[in-house]
């Protein structure tokens, strides 16, 4: 995806597409799969396929190793000292554009946290659907402690997660959420103990893709336009898009499914 | 209200006003108090007649039966197949008129939710100022299990109420809320012990009925607008109000009963 | 501060500024720190210099006495009814004017709710970015009890702390909510038992005034637009944001200092 230096390393980004569900893994175990701008380049390459691919019914997003992601590479931060504001435009403007695709894309999105996630690692932790953790994950923002502001969308999606008094003080403070209070709080969906987390989200992604998923896709964007919308015309957004589902071929199959008391078959309602 | 078929029929929608308290009943038992066009259009003239008789201080919502309702009438989906857009479109464009006058009347909403709500069933359960369910209440989003996409106000109303993370998981995965985690997470108020449903509604509904009314209303709409606004306008409109109000007979007998010791009666401050 | 009629009372707000803290207490213990005129500019005369003196690092907001604050003076109102409209619409001017350099000021606020609020004190009380009160303390809206509607920001900061659920029924219903409950649902961070209440609220307030100021008022700002912001807008402010802090001093002081394995030094970080 990726053109690393050494064209025998591991890439940054794992793609894998298996019976409709896309599965993303952030790929350098050994940094704690800390962003840099390649990792952010494939990630955006593999989010693109992901999300632009019609077979593609649900998104896997998860990390190799012991970590999640501990957020952006502070390393090459220094390398950069000189032109920073360029460098940190660059990274952030592309790991923007990842997490606009993420949360805009016509499909479901799980994230699979494995462990600890810290900076643009929460953002992208928190942006799915529905968001199983590891009993060792742990959630920080991070940038204050080291002089810098959030971004990956931090601060659209905290409030919204967890309301305005939990994001004041985790982003401000920068105090450490563990596993079961993201979950009581909502940054997380729930807890899921050690090994299951594999199985639960294979299971989960299995019964999303076979959802319908492109009525899936308009409730998400109904729902992320939601907080900044009135109330009619959040309503009058709502109607297009009901009048329009209930014509579609996903919408057609599930009303007549409920009538015949059977279930219905959304992944060849095209 | 309506003109069924039967002229010896019971009407789908029933209103009473009692006492400066309007009582509004969905009324198709035998179907769940599923909607359909001619339940929508009863409600509508029932809600327009509620919000807008000045006798009427307080609207109480509930339904007849085991069930508050279970949704869409599925069936006359079906039946309209040939022009589902238009039926659909007619139907959530009745329930979006109606929604929009519960949710901006000029004085409060209680709603009692005597039993399951799915569907715009589940939108007109939650927008209420105050909801109180029956401990055999339960709350299903439904739209994607038959391929639609949620109207009435869903999307607007429950991020607010239970935030993103709660709003995505019900709608998305489309899983079933029992009566005691909708107390927690805030889709409604508060669960009431059986037969304590209808002695708790009314009692409340008296209560908010000799309540400052108008400024009732006005503080509804400024909740309503919150999310939406920046922190300076929306001073702005609290400023312009609590001059109004100030003015107003309310204001007044409120704080002349303040100052002596007294309960106001803002039933006659008119 | 403001220019009591009776040269040698006590000023109804106090403005101490000690090693880059400037600690603000409303003062008419006697009065439960009743908002008046001469309370509300000298209580915006001591944000202004809080605000502005690039001294200060952090601003901590609390009450005289055994209330934090019981709201307006209504003993004020009536002594105005003549011209009740100007009056309210002055006070709240004023109010307003406070709560906007409060929240959009680039240092961080704590409030220690030493007692009871009520009306505008609730407002005051909840508009840090991080509150801790005394178990003593509990909250009530106040303003339709006596015929009004809600200010000093009130519409706005509690559906986003508690979300809408609970603000209807905090406002409309005018119930009080105790310490615990108050914590528990986010009108507050946390409850301090007794005595550690002053000692809780000096130690933060010190650790972040030893932070990254200046990322922190961007952090703030980012914070209270998010809710009125589409997803794209948000992080394109983000994106602004962090290419102007990586090159900031606190931002290269705090890169510098990760990768030094040190701790930052941001106060002298300018």
């Amino acid at each position: 995806m990726t053109s690393p230096a050494d064209p025998t390393a591991s890439p940054p980004v794992l793609l894998d597409v298996t019976g409709r569900i896309a599965r993303i893994t952030l790929n350098r175990p050994e940094r704690g799969n800390a962003l840099n701008q390649p990792m952010a380049d494939g990630l955006l390459d593999a989010v693109l396929h992901s999300a632009n691919d019609p077979e593609v019914r649900c998104v896997v997003l998860t990390g190799a190793g012991k970590m999640f992601c501990v957020g952006g590479d502070i390393g090459d931060f220094a390398d950069n000292s000189a032109s920073i504001g360029e460098f940190l435009g660059r990274l952030a403007g592309t790991l923007h554009q990842t997490m606009t695709l993420l949360v805009s894309m016509k499909k479901p999105l799980i994230c699979l946290v494995n462990g600890p996630a810290a900076g643009a690692g929460l953002s992208m932790a928190m942006c799915g659907d529905v968001v199983l953790a590891h009993p060792s994950a742990h959630f920080t923002a991070a940038y204050l402690g080291i002089g810098l502001t959030p971004d990956g969308g931090m601060t659209w999606l905290l409030p919204r997660l967890v309301g305005m008094r939990q994001a004041q003080d985790i982003i401000l403070t920068n105090r450490r959420v563990e596993a079961a209070e993201a979950a009581a709080i909502g940054i997380v969906t729930r807890v899921v103990e050690d090994a299951a987390l594999e199985r639960e989200g294979s299971e989960l992604a299995a019964r999303l893709a076979l959802g319908a998923v492109a009525s899936m896709g308009t409730a998400r964007k109904l729902l992320h336009e939601s907080f900044a919308s009135g109330f009619a015309s959040q309503m009058d957004r709502e109607l297009s898009a009901i009048a329009q589902a209930g014509k579609s071929p996903e919408g057609r199959e599930g009303v007549k499914a409920f009538l015949e008391r059977r279930s219905p078959d959304f992944k060849n309602a095209l």
